[in-house]
């Protein structure tokens, strides 16, 4: 059973993105999935996401259609200071309203463009006139304000397109607005986070498990990306019980698959390994060959990661594993650069180059091209060393450069994670 | 004016995502902006993308509407072998069919699990299950077939939600089937890159000439992203003549801008930096601190990047860029880390360690702690070392870790794109 159907009993929003940009995938769409993510934690079923052109026809087409669906509609894009940027002019049409300037507003902009030693041009006082239907939500990160509209009980919130100021302007008085408005009801979900299995393989060890739960009402899906699977166990309803119970399906649940578990909720995998370095007060370097700074990146994409990693090492080649890295010259040539011994060596080092408390190391053939009989594309070796030595592990991976990066670390990540909670 | 008023006389299409994921952004949906792009690129108009539940009645609507609209419905998601996935059941019952069994795809799926020396699950032999109205599009990627429904003159085509197995599936036989079927539009359309500079920044500069394209009525359309900003010139129409007036307006758009341009299209300026490496034979190493392996994951996501890369050192302590990167104690101490003189000695040290023409560094506060009056976050500086010396830069950007991190990357690339080019 979707676990939707529990809830369309509940307030129903739809989110529109404008924008053309969207439409002919110039831009990937990230807008939907934080608006989606927030307005389901506070209680909305999402009944859909509409990409639609920068066209006051489409506008209207796509507002009329969801105002019949929803009880709320957040429409993002097309508020921006040049000329193909229509919603501004398309919602003042549709709710037969008139721009009028918003002193408060324009002051703000000249400050955003002092601050910034930007002189302000005609195009940008325009983003101070506003709709006079609309209470504005004050944008900190960019020119155009978000607007709130109310029709027929219902409610329109139009926000620019750019994700930080989405973000900046939800976070900072759209979500608390919303609450304030909408009387929303108790919903409790976890979101257990595996990492190294696949989903059908973890479906088949959870099968009996799943249709017990779903049987008592409670939603279980699944929630698969390269290297990781999700699984949301959700409940609705405004007592306790459903709570207990919903813990007590999860509890059931980390008995059949706590091996593979790092996590809940919107945790990332390298949250859970920097989380755990920083209580134990350890550190870890890395040396990447195959995944090239991926590890590195994941890592770093954490503030506060400088108290727990110490940087990394990527050698593209075997002159810089061998000269910085210190793998032996006899090994590469012997095994190859993709093996077990050099993986090894490539870990061991790091940790001592970097004077870190684990270190970790990739070697492999992320493709497409580069792979022979004995090693095809997709052959990476992984390995992790500590002060008590050093394991290594072959992955054979797909065809797909990307995935294969991903995928090798987040296993390599996982490892780590193991190797600290021993 | 759109540039979708021209396209609209010409043939439409919808795509539509199958997955509560989605909905509740646990899943960026990635395969409808590949999806857009290609069809875009073989003369369609993408009209809207619908993302809506794992729900039957949901999917109906969304086929019923989208059908009305357009002449080509793209479905992704919903084929997985977990209960779950609704979309199969759905359409056989959309289209009173039945599901038969497969051969053909059995086999495929048995020599598929023996490959991966896994054994093969009952879910998975529900996968070779297929609506006897469909035609299938065979899925070399996974386990899940693609199928291509026709109804009324128009076509319905279901593919799986895994992105890798969408993009298979339509390059080795989707594109083709869908060319084949539909009598396509002549299209010609330039996307112009610009790395650097702000999209009000670039609007201002082109301002007339930008008038003056759409007078002529051929569209123009601003895409921007983190430290890049694209200009789309297209016309439509079956001559020759529209090739050469849009041919025009980009040699009018060059002269304007050509000191930001890094590329036309679908190049990435991290392909732009290994072409340009390429054809003069010389390769770059980096020193990261803030951007953390960003550079290098960038860099290194390009096939064959090894030719021109030859690894970096992220140093995310004072201790490493003292004892791996040779930068002067005395100075770390002086001027700190975010400085003129730590950022040049990384670049130009970099490029002695790893024996590379170019070296390029990165130092500066990403966020969202660390900063301070003389220093906000945001302050970052970055340089390129070659033989002829070596040039740092400032930049004074936001407070998002994320979009700090990707800007300076892509300032960086592009100093050293400029650097390569002189």
């Amino acid at each position: 059973m979707s676990i939707f159907e529990v809830y369309f009993k509940y307030m129903l929003a739809s989110i529109i993105t404008i924008g053309d940009e969207i439409l002919i995938g110039q831009t990937v769409d990230t807008n939907s999935a934080w608006l989606g993510e927030k307005l389901y934690q506070i209680g909305f079923t999402v009944r859909q996401i509409h990409s639609i052109s920068d066209k006051s026809e489409e506008i209207i087409r796509a507002i009329d259609e969801a105002i019949e669906l929803v009880d709320l509609v957040i429409i993002t894009g097309g508020l921006g200071p040049t000329n193909d940027d229509l919603t501004k002019k398309t919602l003042v049409s549709y709710f037969k309203s008139e721009l009028t300037l918003d002193i408060e507003v324009l002051v703000r902009l000249e400050n955003y463009f002092k601050g910034r030693k930007i002189e302000i041009k005609e195009a940008h006082k325009l983003q101070a006139m506003l709709p006079n239907n609309a209470q504005k939500l004050i944008n900190n990160y960019g020119t155009a304000s978000g607007m709130w509209f109310e029709k027929n009980n219902k409610v329109i919130i139009s926000l620019p397109g750019v994700p930080y100021e989405v973000k900046g302007i939800m976070e900072d008085s759209g979500l608390a607005k919303i609450r304030e408005n909408f009387k929303l009801p108790f919903l409790y979900k976890r979101t257990v986070l595996t990492w190294g299995k696949g989903e059908s393989f973890i479906a088949e060890i959870i099968k009996d498990w799943e249709e017990e739960t779903t049987d008592l009402g409670i939603g279980v899906a699944y929630l698969p990306s390269p290297g990781i699977v999700k699984i949301r166990v959700s409940g609705s309803g405004d007592n306790d019980e459903i709570r207990a119970q919903v813990d007590r399906r999860v509890e059931g649940l980390y008995q059949l698959i706590s091996e593979y578990v790092f996590g809940e909720d919107n945790y990332k995998l390298e949250v859970s390994v920097g989380e755990e370095l920083k209580r134990k007060g350890y550190t870890v370097a890395s040396a990447e060959s195959c995944t090239g700074g991926y590890i590195a990146s994941l890592l770093t994409s954490i503030p506060g990661s400088s108290e727990y990693y110490k940087g990394s090492i990527i050698a593209y080649s075997n002159e810089i594993k061998i000269n910085l890295l210190g793998v032996s010259k006899i090994d590469l040539e012997k095994d190859g650069a993709v093996s077990e011994s050099v993986v090894k060596q490539m870990a061991v080092n790091i940790r001592k180059i970097m004077g870190s408390n684990y270190g970790i190391a990739t070697s492999g053939i992320a493709g497409p091209d580069g792979g022979s009989e004995e090693k095809p594309v997709g052959t990476i070796w992984i390995a992790v060393a500590s002060e008590n030595g050093v394991r290594a592990t072959l992955l054979r991976l797909g065809k797909q450069r990307s995935t294969n990066i991903k995928v090798s670390s987040i296993m390599c990540l996982g490892k780590l994670l193991k190797e600290i909670q021993v």
